[in-house]
């Protein structure tokens, strides 16, 4: 099979549970986001707008003072906006959106210094500090983030602009790093997969050069970064130099086996190299990308897609160490899990990595932002419970309702970016193929001129009908999860060749392709070697994970536990419009709030209620739990 | 009912379990422990006997230079040694341990000022320093483990020189804290209960103004830290002086109710302050011991009567907040539970107090102790799993294998004291009575003239048989856990007044009085507020709490469950000399390692052996569960 790429969809038109998504960040979070940067939004200053503006004039040789404010990647949270931003134009004009980001596209071109160096921090002050702390400085990672804004703000407008400041600040780096010779590689790798779409934006070879120097240099010498703390008398927050495990340098990337380190920084490089393995049909580099995700997701990944589940770092822990009530499992590091996914896609159409994409999209990634768009979460805990999160001395990092906005605020500018871009995670293609990774409703015309629509309410209904209006062959993932799957062309079924999960058919103009997937909840358990995961079960269905609210089941969440076999249907009613809930024949106890004793309560019968994970803390602060206790044993 | 003390044994010889631990210390303990001392260990160098040589020649005006040494705290190890030595000597004459401990006597005298201050610390450097950090600088401690020592001393020998020292000391804190009013209470608890001891040895009232007057003076002014903190301009580790909840200062102690912070600390407090209400029939201090008696007891404790779950400042957390795998549960905290209950005992004997000091004794404080007598836990977590426990990021703490020998020594010489001086926590006397608190075998004979033996193989055969050898009345405390409890006069059903759960039986000379208790194992359920342990349980035999090795489990630990009405026998053998292994009906899976599936494995019956907790981790890392999920649920 030839290799297959991200959707370059000319136009997806989401409709749907997607398309609702979309509307909820086009008409409510890109705006706030907007607003936030300007320092309009009442939150805690951003000066994101600011920062730019003050560089401009400092490179004008005006006096700016402490012109600089923020977090020393500032300047990333105007790439996340202006991609949110472009992906938001993509699938529909906005003149009004359009003028704000041209706008802020133009202070952002007057801050690029002459020599192409493009970063407000390093500008406003401390030009003698340029590229002096790869370690901590994020000059790069910002640069990664303008690029990507860059790639997608051309592909959505045609316009230039962003465009040609990144190419010339991608020469800037060129120079530096490869023409010259000079050592390092970036602290948190995103440099890397940006060269790679800035790449194929502009055909640029530097660009990928770029990706493949940090991606090839990365640990080769353990020393760097020790080396580089050494040689300089400052320090951003004193970060361990010699913490490789952290920065994911310990050995070169292709040596590598093993998920370590920040989560959101190891997932950002293990995308470069998935789409770097691709494009160049590196197999060495594709071995590594492969065991590392085996890593994350057999070894150290949540039920609900989330990965990163210690605070320490905010990082992988060991193997198996999936604490449901501490897991910082952040929103970032499962919408990086989701870049990874759909790299390993272009490389080989595998339902494996589709089916992680989608179980991080629609649990911890969706989970990042409130039904109402106006809140978010870093840190996706599987268990909430009132009195201990965010209180207790080991939990202060599990804040049990969204608050709305962040000072370092990463998570929700790159939920906006996911969820606008959905149809790039969903859709995929080469040549003759069109693969339909995840089942997004909408209109898809795809560069390789395979057009269709697609109709359906998932995630809550599993039928997802295809109207073909081209000759061309489907790819349509077959998910593992699916106990009882139906493919039917014009009503029959359908013919297909089956190859890792995907059933290839070829379909004519006219065709109608229907997928029914199997919409029966199921009982999920973890591997005994996870500590946290003994004796308890979830309930899923089709790609979402559910849990319980006390708010639905009267304060009880604590004293539920599920019994092997007990019926799980759809609610008649669900507390959130547009989904669905489940009524789980479940158990309750009741103690007598005695610490210990040796007197059990009877279990009894319950109807308990299960809303999706990603619905979870929309009500307040309500004790919360996704697995449960659950009671197998039949005394007979 | 009269107010009951600690018995002032003149002779307890233990018999048993006891005397064999009793034994263990003498003979490997407090020998190995002296050796630490002198570095002689071939350990981490203690330098205590150096820094009390280096003092004494730093007040005779000799340079000693570096001369000090170790932890700001280092010379509590020579007064806990001590004080160990004091105990087995009272209960075993041995001229070479007693002339030992009159050398080490002689050389802290030596290293007295001539003022009375006592401290090798700010003897050998820093004289300027005394006194000015209370909240690091523990001379309070040091001074208040030296009082300790000393009044053990000469109980056991009747030799005053140390009690003298230690006398001379107290007059100095007294002047300066009482007479000269200056402001102050130290960071770490331990004087208030050491003087009260003191008073008692001596009859001298300072002591006990001394107790009275740091327990009323705490957290009256909260902001006292704080200003003195900026008083001085150098700390030992920088303690945050505003976190008076770590040092129990947030109010009045009279106006606390919940126990927080340090738990050693905590603690320690509550036990003088028990001891003050008692002394003093002071009701209103007495209240708040109850209040803090109940949050430890009802909210904040583990099965296994361990206090202080994390590792945050080594510290209580919030209510119900008692994880398995990352607990803190400090040996020494569990000591110091110990104290607070046997004080809370002298001021009413009510067996609530008993049996958490026996939990705690039988579970968290022996195993401290290696069976062999030669390492020491800190840190008693109640599930330790390979590869994680140590090694993951929010488990450095939970070492599963006993080191020797700490830097910060002060578990190893508490477990030692607890265990030579273990009569004056198993009896109790008043004017007419003999108070039975706790099961240990020997010869008992009380100041008040009441004089028995006890013959038992508690806590692994739970009759317990009083040969009475002098008329008068005993106390026998009825555990809570006991379903089944018979108490026989002369093989008689015994006449007695139950009170507070204490059977109050007039005997003479002669009568041999017998008490049965249950010796059925129990299962045992958390609170559901508890959210570690919903669904699961775990099985007691009398005090002692029982865990599941995997060495002894076919490598099964985490996947063993156990199941409600299983039965639970003691086993033929048992891997641990003198002990008793239980032989648990329970259940087996074997998943295919899958990281999460919707096949869940099948249940099989399984004979599971548990072993004492206090024997754990004897035979290497091997997982380890106290707690087990339990399958409850009958589907008929």
């Amino acid at each position: 099979m030839k290799l297959q790429k991200q959707a370059e969809v000319t136009e997806y038109k989401a409709a749907g549970f997607i398309e609702k998504y979309q509307q909820l960040v086009r008409e409510t979070v890109i705006p706030y986001q907007y607003e936030v940067l300007c320092d309009n939004a009442g939150t805690e200053k951003s000066h994101v707008i600011e920062n730019f503006k003050n560089a401009a004039k400092a490179l004008r040789g005006e006096d700016v003072g402490d012109g600089f404010y923020g977090m020393v990647f500032q300047d990333s949270d105007a790439g996340k906006w202006l991609e949110a931003a472009a992906y938001s134009l993509a699938s529909k004009r906005d003149p009004e959106l359009e003028a704000k980001a041209d706008g802020l596209i133009a202070l952002i071109a007057a801050a690029q210094d002459s020599d192409g160096y493009l970063n407000t921090r390093f500008t406003i002050a401390d030009r003698d500090k340029r590229w002096q702390n790869l370690l901590e400085g994020h000059e790069l990672y910002c640069a990664g983030h303008m690029a990507e804004a860059a790639a997608a703000y051309y592909e959505a407008t045609g316009k230039r602009k962003l465009l040609d400041v990144c190419l010339k600040n991608a020469e800037h780096i060129y120079k530096r790093f490869i023409e010259d010779g000079v050592e390092g590689y970036p602290g948190h790798p995103e440099i890397e997969l940006a060269m790679m779409k800035l790449y194929r934006a502009s055909g640029d070879e530097r660009c990928l050069k770029i990706a493949e120097h940090f991606v090839n240099v990365r640990g080769v010498d353990p020393t760097y970064y020790r080396r580089e703390r050494d040689s300089r008398d400052w320090t951003v927050w004193g970060n361990n130099a010699d913490d490789n495990d952290y920065q994911q340098s310990v050995r070169p990337v292709r040596e590598q086996s093993d998920a370590t380190g920040h989560a959101v920084r190891a997932v950002y490089l293990y995308t470069a190299m998935a789409d770097l393995a691709s494009e160049q049909g590196d197999r060495e580099l594709k071995a590594a990308c492969e065991r590392l995700w085996k890593s994350i997701t057999q070894r150290k990944m949540y039920v609900t897609g989330g990965i990163g589940s210690t605070v320490h770092g905010e990082a992988f822990s060991v193997d198996y160490d999936l604490p449901s009530d501490t897991a910082y499992a952040e929103t970032c590091a499962s919408i990086g899990l989701m870049f990874f996914a759909s790299r390993m896609l272009e490389g080989r159409a595998d339902a494996k990595y589709a089916d992680v994409m989608e179980q991080a999209f629609y649990n911890t990634v969706l989970a990042g932002m409130a039904l109402d768009g106006k809140s978010f979460f870093y840190v996706n805990p599987l268990e909430s419970v009132k009195g201990i999160s965010e209180v207790a001395p080991t939990h202060r990092h599990t804040i049990p309702v969204r608050p709305g906005w962040y000072a370092c605020a990463c998570c929700p500018p790159n939920v906006a970016r996911a969820v606008m871009s959905f149809g790039k995670y969903a859709y995929g293609e080469n040549e003759d193929t069109a693969f339909c990774h995840l089942y997004a409703a909408g209109d898809i015309n795809l560069k390789n001129g395979i057009s269709f629509t697609c109709e359906t309410g998932y995630p809550y209904d599993f039928t997802v009908t295809y109207n073909i209006r081209s000759d061309g062959r489907l790819a349509v993932r077959l998910p593992h999860w699916s106990r009882d799957t139906k493919l039917t062309l014009n009503g029959c079924d359908a013919e297909f060749e089956l190859k890792d999960g995907y059933a290839y058919v070829n379909a004519s103009a006219g065709d109608v392709l229907v997928l029914t997937l199997d919409g029966e909840p199921r009982y999920i358990r973890g591997s005994s070697k996870v500590p946290e995961l003994s004796g308890k079960a979830c309930i899923c269905r089709g790609p979402l994970v559910y849990c319980f609210e006390d708010i639905d089941n009267g304060d009880k969440v604590l004293n539920l536990q599920l019994k092997a076999g007990g019926k799980v249907t759809v609610s008649e009613e669900s507390p959130f419009e547009d989904t669905k809930a489940l009524d789980v024949e479940a158990l309750v106890s009741e103690d007598d709030g005695s610490l210990y004793s040796a007197v059990f309560p009877e279990l009894k019968r319950f109807t308990a209620k299960a809303v999706p994970y990603y619905c979870r803390a929309n009500r307040g602060n309500v004790n919360m739990r996704v697995w449960l206790p659950m009671q197998a044993y039949d005394k007979s």
